[in-house]
């Protein structure tokens, strides 16, 4: 991997370890993070430090993966998801003091192989969502999406698939 | 029309036709896309190729018009609006090989004139959203909506209305 | 507080009246609304004229407020949160001209003190989210949040607590 910076009007990269042929579109602001093989990263998309995707990997328009997400290889991440790593996260104290990375701990999300996420959801943290798992657009998941399950709605549950007649 | 280009760092516009007097505020990624007379377009959009937005059109900041959409006249599409044109996307094929191009079908989702989408709405592909319609705000829209119908909800349903006693 | 304005590529900052120690990340569109003491404001978002934001919030990344919304001290805004001002937006009148600053009344929504918005939420216009509230990620908040509740859904409703044995 090569760690790569760049300060352009459109890209603001910093420390960003990168694999071969790793593609960033129009305004990216990525830091810290580590981005494998073949990967794209679309516009307006924000990876924050410590996040890590895998190889092989689309990350689509407008999508915000934070401290704590690990994708793995194969992975479909829509337009417009979004991911979090605190459960219950305030702006202050309750003295009133502004909180500091001091106050917080990370939670974290892990997407397995060949999972796709749909556009527009939201991913709560301290999910797994499985090995090809499929989330409909639109979906709030609140806990661990099963290997090869197909979830959707708010919250996230597990489609119903009326048997044939 | 005419075919635009715009590098500057607030704008990529790449081979976009405009219409007379279309806006675009900060931060737009647009390219082989089409955008009609009067309309506006807000910041931190994405317009992709192929794409069609009719006249006195106004598409709200944070929003995303995929390939394969089409609006019509005077149409309203709120913040942070996401469309679909794929109904199973995969980042992968099966024998682990890049998804390219050639793998992968538009569906494609129209949206008739006068028609109202509320701010965070997201709405899958190949669906149609009828005349004067209303998308209500964070709804999924994942089936027709008829002309003159007001949905909401995730998924979107037509808003039940109490008859008055 | 101090009048300022950016014009640089990453930040379009015009008329913002700022306290002391404000944060803008990259990419922030942002213009005649005022910001208190230490509050940071993250990529990738959009403020309106006539917002109002106090000290010691946080404005995550993706987040759009708009003109008629008032943040008071110590609230944090997750990812991707979108404020609304207006209950039926329509594109064009019915005779086709289109809308103008005049065709329109700002509805305005109330974040008071020390309240927390997840990640992902629309909050609809004309509602009050009460002291220290939590509106759970992936929310559609249609209603007022009483102070120190918690809600979560679309639409967002209180989050049952079933009793402990």
């Amino acid at each position: 991997m090569e760690l790569i910076n760049e300060d352009s009007p459109r890209r603001a990269l910093a420390g960003v370890r990168v694999g071969k042929n790793v593609k960033f579109f129009n305004f990216v602001n990525a830091y810290g993070c580590e981005i494998g093989d073949n990967t794209k990263v679309g516009s307006f998309v924000e990876i924050q430090r410590n996040a890590r995707i895998g190889r092989n990997c689309k990350v689509s328009s407008h999508t915000f993966i934070c401290e704590g997400v690990v994708v793995e290889d194969e992975v479909f991440i829509g337009h417009n998801v979004s991911f979090i790593n605190d459960k219950l996260p305030r702006a202050a104290n309750a003295d009133g003091t502004l909180k500091t990375d001091a106050d917080w701990k990370v939670q974290g999300t892990l997407v397995r192989r060949g999972a796709s996420i749909g556009t527009g959801s939201t991913i709560l943290c301290g999910v797994t969502i499985g090995r090809d798992a499929v989330v409909g657009a639109g979906s709030v998941v609140t806990r661990d999406v099963p290997d090869g399950a197909t979830v959707a709605g708010n919250p996230a549950r597990p489609l119903s698939r009326k048997p044939k007649a």
